[in-house]
């Protein structure tokens, strides 16, 4: 299976596959281990942005498919991320104004992979997830997307504000999703366009929302907060698709 | 909590549940157990259109919480379904055309949950799930609700098509999403609407589709075959939400 995720164990491998250039989405270590080649290892995992977890014996002796981790274990992604040039060159390629979803740590792998099957329904070039703290394309994920990820390309940043810039400066605009801002069917949808999705707890967070050209909001018309983070970006995404159709 | 899932185990217990009018969501029974007392038992769970699901001892004793289950567990809903005219109730004390949601079969509980929370916060009045093989109020539905099923009244009845027909009377029009319909968008979605959701993998029933007044469908641009259905609901309903509100 392409998508399955693969647990690396051992000093030699999980160094290894760093080094190969290997997408790790997370890294276990054994609590206080502090050797030479684990420090190594730690290093590496810091220069990709790789999620570390300190985690005790008993929880790696759990991961452990071999038996045989000697303190470390890393989960990664047998699915190889895109490029964000990728969905442009696509969106190019179509003849279409470029759509992309920004997905502002989704924590949920049930939510990431529901987002990208509607990604790919909704007619978006891909999807850009950040690297820090946020699912991974994990099995879940690709179960969870139907087949999407088949479809739609899914890069991962290093820094979601920074990739916002660069893609402003292509001509992009970027709306938010979040409660304050102004009603999503007043706002122009159409041309083309990023669209931010935060984390399903605390939303997007503000270094992001900054760099955002408007913040949409989904009406409310009921008694509790907020809707399910894949249902939001789902509403919000047929609105832009709806206006982009020009219904 | 007002939600939790209720085991009851052993005969007697199981008998005085149905005696009482308890909503029963499923019946575990010993397979091959066919005593007096266990007949009876089974028969009261067809009265009430019960799920009955005959299981080996291994998963009853598993199902158990008290080790006493004599061959027969039931899960009861601690959560009270209202009436379909408690919805309609509710419309007209608002002053609002009514805006129901009719489930038919959703099976996975996140989803029932994400929908009831959607329905919530798009203004509908109510959600009517159908007896038989559908998801029921559990604590998972509850949780995932997010909130949502304090405020949002939820309806078990027996046969949809026959609540579909008995609305039309009271001058409700019922749309059912599917892929073969009219694209959402150009369909008038105004006034008193029930809004029909099919199962994740069958989508809505022939008998089902057959009363509804039209199909919308939502458009597909991508290469996979339909979006989640909780992702779905959330898509059509803030269409009917956007038309109801004058956008």
């Amino acid at each position: 299976m392409r998508y399955e995720e693969l647990t690396i164990e051992g000093r030699n491998a999980v160094m290894e596959a760093f080094r190969s250039g290997k997408p790790i989405d997370k890294l276990f270590v054994l609590d206080g281990c502090q050797d030479g080649p684990v420090r190594s290892i730690i290093r590496e995992a810091r220069k990709h942005d790789t999620i570390i977890n300190y985690v005790a014996k008993e929880r790696l002796d759990q991961l452990s498919e071999m038996g045989k981790h000697q303190g470390v274990i890393a989960f990664a992604a047998a699915y190889e991320y895109a490029q964000v040039e990728d969905m442009m060159a696509l969106a190019k390629e179509k003849g279409e104004a470029p759509f992309l979803f920004l997905l502002d740590n989704i924590e949920d792998p049930h939510n990431l992979g529901a987002i990208i099957r509607t990604a790919n329904l909704a007619g978006a070039h891909g999807v850009i997830i950040p690297k820090r703290r946020a699912a991974g394309l994990t099995a879940t994920v690709a179960k969870t997307s139907a087949g999407a990820l088949n479809y739609t390309p899914v890069a991962k940043v290093t820094n979601l504000g920074q990739t916002i810039e660069e893609l402003k400066k292509q001509g992009m605009w970027f709306v938010c999703a979040d409660m304050d801002g102004e009603t999503m069917y007043r706002l122009d949808l159409k041309g083309p366009i990023g669209m931010v999705i935060g984390n399903e707890g605390e939303g997007v967070s503000r270094l992001v929302k900054e760099k955002c050209d408007f913040t949409a909001s989904i009406p409310m018309k009921g008694d509790i907060d907020s809707l399910n983070a894949s249902v939001a970006a789902g509403v919000l995404a047929y609105e832009i698709l709806r206006q982009r159709s020009g219904y």
